[in-house]
């Protein structure tokens, strides 16, 4: 059985982003950055004063000196003529230097009678002035490609002047759940049916990486059937399954997805929970689709979704970084020894007195308990043959409360 | 002057949610639940196997034990009769327990020769069950009101078989950016003007709590105008103004939104940047906007909104918490003493060998420049009067790089 990174470095491996699209500067929050973007000016565009004050020759603030104030220059409203020796003008945060001078006496420093201003303090040559171009200046890159743009990206871009942004387009990402047993929430269940939260959860997760869920409609435990729904992931981007993807005798999917090309990859990793993990792609003529078969228990699905699904959804969208994060924390119990498979054991998380991350896995572990995994703040990992650890003892965790998981 | 979390408590207090609104489950993911969710089914529906074998009674699988298969019941088709002693039934994970069985002999543990089924192993009753009701019974609430839904909720509510949920509605925060100086990116830029990069920025920013931005045309240094443009703010549900909100000559945004009625509650604390911060409520009637007065400066308009626009966009949002998150992260270079006011200096975030956090302040904390704002992984926070700090010290941080910040 493969190791989950090497597992997830293979799923990795066969994705190449999306292509690229434009948007308006305000809808590109949040997507990821097709191609660097390069400032169109120089930041600040002139030498602009840094406070509020007085534009001075800094050669002139000596003690006792009365410069004659000649003007004044808000933000917006540069002054035009040059300032001769023993003069100033009035200015503040932003206001573009006057030619002439060469520093700002701060306001908090000057005695004012009129027209004259006497400086209580010298102020050297250059002080409180920002320098044109001191934040960046035209032609330097203020945002890389491949990162998924925050509110201080579309501010950078912005003050770059910058209107359009070149972003991937959003990954259209095919889900399709099986089973005889399953029935969307509100349609009737059959006997001894389930509801299926697989299908909802899933393309909410699918949200979370800025991708657009295509829901395919559940297929029964039916070769056919299971074809048929499939047959909607042909021009998709990936396709999820859920459940059915093992090689049991009411594992359909892999024959039912044969019909359309499947190559598999590997079915199975050593990990808990979430044994059956199929990889594949959907290959024919220059068509492949990369194919994630994820459990059909949604506490295995989700926790696959997190570990596999989601890294290839952001490389698919053209991040850069598409690991899990992994934090450390304090264990508040022990744990016993691991087994031969990773385990991904739910948690609740909190903090010590000094403010540490401190975890407590949940003593039962049953992948059948969704709410308990809703409830969780945290996964800890558990390497394949780890020993015991005592409480007190650091372990990796993941945090679950965040990414809109 | 206030300290931060005084101000930030004051900003809370005068904050109301907003109101509720129905929408598909679907659209529920990263909504803000305004009612606890009670599932309306057990979960499991009925006894059900958690994996993949033979139901039997505990008792006959004693030693040399050899049973009669009488059935196969796969998830989705129950099987009706009563099960016998001495018999057993094929079913599968998920698959409900036949009337009559305890136990579910796991398939590794079975030496099946036609219809004749032999453990290998005795099994105990109840074992490898889950029983109805284990992960929640119905009426149970599965996620309480409050709570912003990630994925694992979406899908705890859906196997709790609701397709519609009652989500906060999203808040309109309407976004006044003031001075002379300013121009949007792409529009013609006046002499010793500058890219208004706060309006597109706070608009991002108030889209990471799910608000709904609604940008006002920018005003120029002019009560009439200023006045104007806020007249746009009366039915939003919170303003934030952008420069000018200080008590200079040319900081026009408090006589302006005075037309208004507008009641000032503080207008400046000790932080750095951003000291010029107001706070207080556009009342008449039974009219009353809260308004945030935030810096002209990007620098300290972003770190403001984060301090204090995000806690008030989430109260108003229904978000049970609001606070921002520190975490806690060695210093990678020595600090000097701190003044009088919190600083928040810009800072890259890295990890060491043991995969601790790792932060290191910038030398240059100027805050005119976005850029380096833009490429800053954390914010140290320093409190008042803080002591000098050396190389290997604990600090307290706030990441940058998540929320879409």
């Amino acid at each position: 059985m493969l190791s989950v990174s090497e597992a997830r470095a293979r799923v990795l491996d066969g994705i190449r982003p999306v292509g690229h699209e434009l948007v308006p500067l305000l809808d590109g929050w949040n997507r990821v950055l097709a191609e660097p973007v390069a400032a169109r000016l120089d930041n600040p565009p002139a030498d602009i004063s840094a406070m509020d004050g007085y534009a001075v020759r800094g050669g002139d603030t000596q003690d006792g000196a009365a410069l004659r104030l000649v003007g004044e220059a808000p933000a917006g409203h540069p002054s035009a003529g040059t300032v001769g020796p023993g003069e100033c003008v009035r200015l503040f945060t932003g206001s573009v230097m006057p030619d002439g001078t060469d520093a700002v006496l701060i306001q908090e420093n000057a005695a004012v009678d009129g027209v004259s201003v006497r400086p209580t303090e010298p102020v050297a040559a250059g002080r409180h002035i920002r320098r044109a171009g001191q934040d960046f200046a035209s032609g330097d890159v203020v945002v890389a490609a491949g990162r998924r743009l925050g509110a201080r990206d579309i501010g950078v871009i912005a003050a770059g002047n910058h209107c359009w942004l070149t972003v991937r387009r959003r990954p259209r990402v095919a889900i399709l759940a099986t089973g005889d047993e399953v029935a969307l929430p509100g349609d009737p269940i059959p006997p001894g049916g389930v509801v299926n939260s697989n299908t909802p959860m899933l393309a909410s997760l699918v949200r979370t990486a800025g991708a657009e869920p295509v829901m395919l409609p559940a297929a029964p435990d039916d070769v056919e059937a299971i074809a048929r729904s499939a047959a909607g992931a042909l021009d998709a981007d990936l396709l999820v399954t859920l459940g059915g993807a093992s090689v049991g005798a009411y594992d359909l999917v892999q024959p039912a997805l044969a019909r359309h090309g499947l190559e598999v990859g590997f079915w199975r990793i050593a990990m808990r929970p979430g044994k059956p993990l199929m990889h594949g792609h959907l290959r024919a003529g220059d068509r492949n689709v990369p194919v994630l078969g994820l459990p059909g228990n949604p506490v295995s699905a989700l926790v696959c979704g997190l570990l596999f699904l989601l890294p290839a959804l952001r490389r698919l969208g053209g991040e850069e970084n598409v690991e899990p994060e992994l934090e450390l924390a304090t264990l508040a119990t022990p744990l016993p020894a691991n087994d031969q498979r990773a385990d991904h054991l739910r948690a609740a998380l909190g903090r010590d007195e000094a403010g540490r991350y401190l975890v407590s896995p949940f003593t039962r572990q049953d992948s059948g308990m969704l709410r308990r995994l809703a409830a969780s703040e945290a996964l800890v990992v558990r390497a394949p043959q780890a020993p015991p650890a005592a409480a007190g003892d650091t372990v990796a965790i993941i945090r679950l409360d965040r990414h809109g998981l």
